[in-house]
């Protein structure tokens, strides 16, 4: 089947707030075949500039729009959708928001031909089975020790058998008020809980900021740190990797050779993929594949929508060591809404993958309707983009 | 003196063609003070994509829109222009295309700052004095090896002391058509003179494929080879430094850890950085100190015009050890009539660097009107961007 045409959506709550939640505005892709065949993905972040990046003017022979890759190209086989993702970044290297555009439409692509075969995309990608991912209730922390307590109360009762706490106030204030956001953090999971701390990147490259934290984080018994520095401090992930807390990190690749250098040279244990921005599933699958060979743990790293988390969850489905999985609970209506069902953790905490073709998902076009922002481009007076 | 207006203007000759030219468009960047002063820059390719991540909607509060970090900020000294590169970076970390757009920007800043102080941006940079640099003759090979024959001969004949040929038909056929443009291109130079080679990423991560021209390489005597892989395959990189040709990188790189990374894990001996790519003169700086840190030479990566030529020789203006200069001699007239005055070699092959404050160089207005192409972006029927 060919391609035929894309759309973008770009979806966006009334009213962005200047916080912390990357639910407040989405990309859905529609990708539509010569046969009829629909798949839909998602670009994380910046709607307005991965929607250029698909329709721009040519700049050279390096740095062409998207859609001179995309349109027309076959898609009968897995292999197609790997040389199509290949060929998008040879003929776009020079323009860097590529990368994040690629992303939704190769998940698109997974999706469709899913639907086409009748397998699950997780089936396609090469594995012979799928494992259920036990869910981490993944939050900001309090504002307060008192509030991340009643946070970590909360999702203990809720039935997860772990909670992520995330920046906020983490790293801004002194050591013991860090001290005391983690005590709060145990104390409300109760010791039968897992618990992850997420610093935000907040100590940029400073080593001896995050070193005060290890003790606190060894007597709460943390999983994990993640993102203590800034993707790109590698020595620095490195120096910390050996002060006894296991390192998580990786959200911000946005190509596979990023994800593979913090796994080399960062030395961390878990390797966090956003399928939104690395290159959707095939670039996500390649990552936990070398994570695999490394005995790195691959997570998935997501905070939008149940369409996201459900391609986000493909490239590791078949990966029994690697089971955690990120869920989102403070998401927006939006992110809540875009599809007909949502993905939600069972009575134990586990997250079920689908075996339905594709991504198993089904959008709500009364939502999408109800949060489309309509975007005109325009050059010399001509339009090169129009939302329809 | 405060930001109070930045204007992007989208150049672009008339007929963009499917070539490896990135001169054929620019991205022109203009900011003006409250005090009127005014500071050039420029980003590197796709200009609309860069545009939009300027006026963008906010999407979370790590993915804002460059303007809403960049307008209004105080300039006054170099560390505020520091600050302001740290700051864009840290409230735009989700937007991909945040490092291009800022890169125009940063370097402006220098400009504008120049002007007001009446120093060269290298000096603001922090050094004490330049040094003149050779130029190498930038250009592709030729189709045939008569051709790029030819071509060498021609650059031996204008005075250059180094040429650099890059791709074109380098490792598209067979290894003997390869050595035969190498030989081609030694013997059209004459033994005198310095010969560079750039594969243009064309092994991509096929390292078998560059150690066959390895042999090849050394015979023609080339000073080193560039991009034999694609800039995240650090370790073929560093398997193919011990083979005794010299190699260097780094074009691609987008933030100054990925420079680093290319340096500490690729092994290579020459650390090629575009300005407009890099994020401007801050980021290429810091990669230039590391650089000679580590004992690599820094050498600019420029195919555009001579604003973006006059900024890529700022950052390593005053180190001596760091002599090449990469310098286009097939640019389009757009590139070459940007500004008033071009940068040319002197007798010796030598470009100096010019002392006049900021980047010292004049745009011509009529060239601007001339090529200028006209944006409008609206969201919601409501114009968020409009070329002035």
């Amino acid at each position: 089947m060919r391609i035929d045409d894309v759309q973008f959506h770009y979806l966006s709550m009334p009213v962005v707030r200047n916080i912390g939640d990357g639910s407040q505005d989405a990309l859905l892709v529609q990708v539509t075949f010569d046969d009829g065949t629909v798949g839909f993905g998602e670009c994380e972040a910046a709607p307005l500039v991965s929607i250029a990046a698909w329709c721009c003017p040519m700049s050279h022979s390096a740095c062409k729009p998207l859609k001179s890759t995309v349109i027309g190209h076959e898609i009968s086989s897995a292999d197609d959708i790997r040389r199509l993702s290949f060929e998008v970044r040879r003929n776009s290297f020079d323009l860097l928001q590529t990368d994040h555009t690629l992303s939704g439409i190769d998940m698109a692509l997974w999706d469709a031909l899913g639907k086409k075969t009748g397998r699950p995309a997780w089936s396609l990608l090469g594995y012979e089975r799928c494992f259920a991912k036990t869910a981490y209730a993944s939050q900001l922390f309090g504002d307060t020790p008192q509030e991340t307590f009643e946070k970590a109360k909360k999702a203990r009762e809720g039935g997860y058998k772990a909670t992520k706490f995330g920046w906020g106030p983490f790293g801004q204030g002194t050591l013991a008020d860090d001290v005391a956001h983690l005590e709060a953090a145990r104390e409300g999971l109760g010791d039968d809980r897992v618990l992850m701390i997420d610093a935000g990147t907040i100590w940029h490259e400073d080593l001896d900021s995050a070193k005060k934290r290890i003790d606190a984080l060894k007597k709460c018994n943390a999983l994990w740190l993640e993102e203590p520095f800034h993707s790109g401090a590698l020595a620095e992930y490195a120096a910390l990797s050996g002060e006894g807390v296991p390192l998580a990190a990786g959200e911000g690749s946005h190509n596979p050779s990023l994800a593979k250098h913090i796994i080399d040279f960062g030395k961390v244990k878990y390797i966090q993929i956003d399928a939104g921005r690395i290159g959707g599933l095939t670039s996500a699958y390649e990552v936990a594949e070398y994570a695999k060979r490394k005995e790195v743990v691959y997570v998935n790293h997501t905070f939008t929508t149940y369409l996201a988390l459900s391609a986000s969850l493909q490239p590791f489905a078949g990966m029994e060591s690697s089971y955690w999985c990120e869920y989102p609970v403070e998401s927006t209506e939006l992110a809540r809404m875009l599809t007909t069902r949502p993905i939600a953790p069972d009575g134990d905490g586990r997250i079920m993958i689908s075996s339905a073709p594709g991504l198993g998902m089904e959008v709500d076009f009364a939502t999408v309707r109800r949060f489309e922002r309509k975007v005109k481009i325009e050059i010399d007076n001509e339009a090169i983009w129009t939302s329809r």
